[in-house]
């Protein structure tokens, strides 16, 4: 039975497969940010609806919208279901 | 009932729409700054009207207007009711 | 009666129509110059005449002129009656 | 006994090799991730899937999948018996 | 009587016209430099000869000539009468 | 008798050269790096086999490979008889 | 009698200058490194022979070679009678 083979996800390409659901981005200063993707760039700038913000693990609110700087993102998870 | 479709917004797009409209920016150092936004560029450097300065959550002051440089931004957030 | 409409104003266009009047410098590390713009580049470096030096809040000296590197600004505010 | 010549690794042909075996991420800030590479772009910007994050040497979570931005990347660790 | 009109200045033009005359150079980390500028490049690296070194404003040494990297340049001020 | 002259050796040359030899290399964090040199690109991303970790000067580790990322590089040290 | 006029030293042509001849370099973290300057390259990266090191005004080592990478250098001093 042959091994399964998936192919390379760029990074990119996460990104694109991710639009309409839920991520979890992590930014520098101990920023968490979720909610549904809505557009990014190349330079990793991403554009989150309904967007929580937890600072140092605090809700501290909510926007309807956020335009995250890529240049300060550690990492960026889709939610569990989603990025497929 | 077929699912509602959204076109992604492209990063520099949503601030093209923000033009004229109030937004929140978060800035390196525990800055922020509330305003009008009145032009952007490539970088995130942002021109704003009227903009209130939150240094460490206490108002520090209002600019008649003000060029904020892209590479401190954090995030940038329309008003709510804004960026459409 | 229609809404005024104002044209945006791109960063470095504000830089320009700043040029011979007063503006104030944020810098990283509690750095604040205020003179008068006499030039500046694409990088956001920036001639300063008879530039006033504020650390921490503290005058700290006045030089006849000054090249602030772009790097490391983080805002410039037109003084109230400049920049137009 | 002619001695062993093996031909040089450019960094990016050893992320290439460890597509689809596991590797370990150190990323600052005391992050460390581990988990299966499913991509990766010049940048160092990395796919990993079921990605375990330890911070300041604690569990702290896994992802199912995790697109870690390769500015904040200090080494890519190949588990051993993978990269090859 | 009409308003005296200045051209604006480049910041790479001042630094032109400053070569041979003494400046005042700030670099990141408390750390002081002036001398005779001799020579410099687009990225503001600076050649400055006859420069003594102040740190943390303590005089710290004298160097017969000294590169110092642009990359670190927080502000570069002809002295009183240079530059012009 | 002529004075012995020699080429100049640029950094990059001196990476090519110490491939297959000892190299150490110290990174941001107080981390310290040593093994073989298996690769390199322009960005002075390294790839180093058997590569021991030093952190605060305390062994933390062996890797079989390790992929570091240029960007925290602060020097490479070929060892002793090496990169020649 | 006419004033000695001098023609302007670019940066590189100071590094270029220095080569065989001894050199200063000071580096981010309160590193000092000393030696023959032996080779250089346009990011300022640097081969250095004999190079003795200082860390926090304490030797802490000489390396027979040693390639410092440019982003972390703050000065380059060539040494007296050196750099002509």
């Amino acid at each position: 039975m042959p091994k399964t083979v998936t192919a390379p996800i760029k990074p990119l390409e996460l990104l694109r497969r991710s639009i309409d659901s839920n991520i979890m981005v992590e930014v520098r200063g101990n920023r968490l940010y979720s909610g549904v993707l809505e557009g990014y760039d190349v330079y990793m700038n991403l554009v989150i609806r309904n967007a929580g913000e937890t600072i140092n693990e605090k809700n501290s609110g909510v926007f309807q919208r956020l335009l995250v700087r890529g240049d300060n993102v550690i990492f960026v998870a889709p939610s569990i279901g989603g990025g497929e």
